[in-house]
């Protein structure tokens, strides 16, 4: 079907776009009313990520609500350990937590790798009703977890401000470190191809925690199975957003990716400089909608000013916040518009 | 009185050392048997902090148990809003938190500014203690958080990961939180200057938080504030310690500051190149010492390496982490004066 709207995959690809692409990374969830309101139905966040129709509904919602440029489908970056054999709870106002964890190489000998892809049906039929109901409007993102914050949650079994127990394993047992991000790695790409097969027209790498590793630990145990990944799915463009690796940006330049995402840690000149002619993402701070309407839009026109018009998709450096009022990520969106319209 | 090892005041102050100086940021506690023997005699952590005679007496464990070259008052950033009117808990496994907060100009009002430094006999009365103990054997280090960070928790309340309440207030009240900032910042040249007084040689301060800003944030609300407090104390040299912005490490350099802090996030040969001739203290990952000896003294001495000799200050680049075995932390201090023998 050919896409009414293909800015999105336009500007993935380096081709000329006749206004600046908007999306949010965690848009579908969190912000609208009508979110919430299909959440208090529910027993919890699982439920929600595993009902296919559920997930597919509240991933429509911000394109019909909101008027982004493309639509994420609704699922959790956590989905992987859980169909390699480590399933978690996701605690609310808390995050996720995983009874079991991974800390020898019997444990990792455990787990499913490319065959957990077979585990995640509910995700691809989540894209596939998605896909039918976007009739075309705009592209369909997909997504996964970088194998290193992967391996960070499956080790250190929650969120942590340190991860010090993961990266522990880098420091103390590298060999078992790079047992279990091959495993990962394999079930990674098996589901992402899934996920392109189901519909998705482009892809999100997300490392989450790329931000607490060395430059050398980020090369060894991220950078590599990243581009592992990215060279395996030729098929559609892919997006790595290594969270806080604004260190690495010029290695992460040299990915066979489309584009990268970039936090706002980084001045958009100084990203422009380290990331040669990769199309950009990113990277208002999520912060700046809580800020007036005024406001807002100053700071996202001169972000636009900063990146450019062109090989640039407009975002926040990092999901949207929780607490964000509808309204004011309705004035982020339409000051990309008006951007755009006005140059 | 004379120094008898003045190896990290020759550093920081640009002069030659015949070996690297080696310290730990949070070793006056967390690590050592000895540390955890007084804890457990007491109420919680604040009594420690607020007894001097005890306070001194853990600052002196490191030196006497693990050989570092410098002595750090043991203390917290947040005795600063608690002298100016706003006390705070620290909750075991948990981390500080504010019962009340600051939300309005009323609330700033209400505060004390640099009269606040009056209500911290405690802690120069430590310094005095460990001071006259130390009988000159290491330099005795002071410090405060730096303005950003202190404000940070004062609006926050706690700790978080995204501070995205401090944060609201730089982008929809900027003159309050300039407001906010001209009181910690008075309040903590006063206590610094008191600190001196007692017999600090030298100063650093943490600005724990300053990762978490944009560059134009961390310009306007911490770097101009902390260049205030910089110039305001000639006495002894001061580091600063900007975590997770190394994104502006060349504006930092421009800091009147004797010596820089740096994480693990950048290249030693990077943040040379970045920071000029300031001497650079760190920054080595805390978790390097989860690592076998072998490992550990391999790091040490590749940073080393990469650093150099000259203008340096090894540490770690973040407090220890406190599941750290103290073995393994006087396994990095012999290797950094193991690496100077051989040189």
């Amino acid at each position: 079907m050919t896409l009414q709207n293909d800015l999105l995959l336009r500007a993935a690809r380096g081709e000329k776009t006749e206004r600046v692409p908007v999306w949010l990374m965690r848009q579908a969830g969190r912000i609208l009313p009508e979110y919430r309101a299909v959440r208090e139905r529910l027993s919890g966040f699982k439920e929600l990520a595993t009902t296919p129709t559920l997930a597919a509904e509240v991933t429509l919602q911000p394109v019909d609500l909101l008027g982004v440029d493309a639509a994420i489908i609704f699922s959790d970056i956590l989905v992987i350990p859980e169909a390699m054999g480590l399933p978690y709870d996701m605690i609310e106002a808390k995050g996720p937590s995983f009874p079991k964890v991974v800390r020898s190489q019997n444990d990792i000998d455990a787990l499913l790798g490319k065959e957990a892809a077979e585990h995640l049906e509910y995700v691809y039929e989540a894209l596939k009703i998605t896909k039918k109901e976007l009739n075309g409007r705009v592209p369909l993102i997909g997504f996964a977890g970088a194998p290193w914050t992967i391996l960070a949650y499956m080790v250190e079994g929650s969120g942590s401000k340190t991860f010090s127990k993961a990266k522990r394993m880098l420091y103390s047992e590298p060999a078992m470190a790079h047992a279990l991000l091959r495993k990962i790695t394999d079930a990674t790409i098996a589901y992402l191809k899934r996920q392109v097969l189901s519909g998705a027209d482009m892809l999100q790498l997300f490392d989450s925690w790329a931000g607490i590793l060395s430059p050398a630990l980020f090369e060894e145990f991220s950078l590599n199975y990243i581009r592992e990944i990215c060279e395996a799915i030729p098929e559609v463009p892919v997006t790595v957003f290594a969270k806080g690796a604004n260190f690495a940006l010029s290695q992460q330049a040299k990915l066979p990716c489309a584009t990268l995402g970039v936090d706002w840690n980084i001045e958009p000149e100084e990203a422009r400089r380290l990331a040669g002619t990769k199309t950009l993402q990113g990277n208002l701070d999520p912060c700046v909608l809580y800020a007036s309407f005024k406001e807002i839009e100053s700071h996202t026109h001169a972000m636009i000013r900063s990146f450019g018009t062109q090989r640039y998709i407009a975002n926040l450096g990092h999901g949207v916040y929780a607490d964000t009022n509808a309204d004011h990520v309705r004035c982020f969106i339409d000051a990309v518009k008006s951007y755009s319209n006005k140059a």
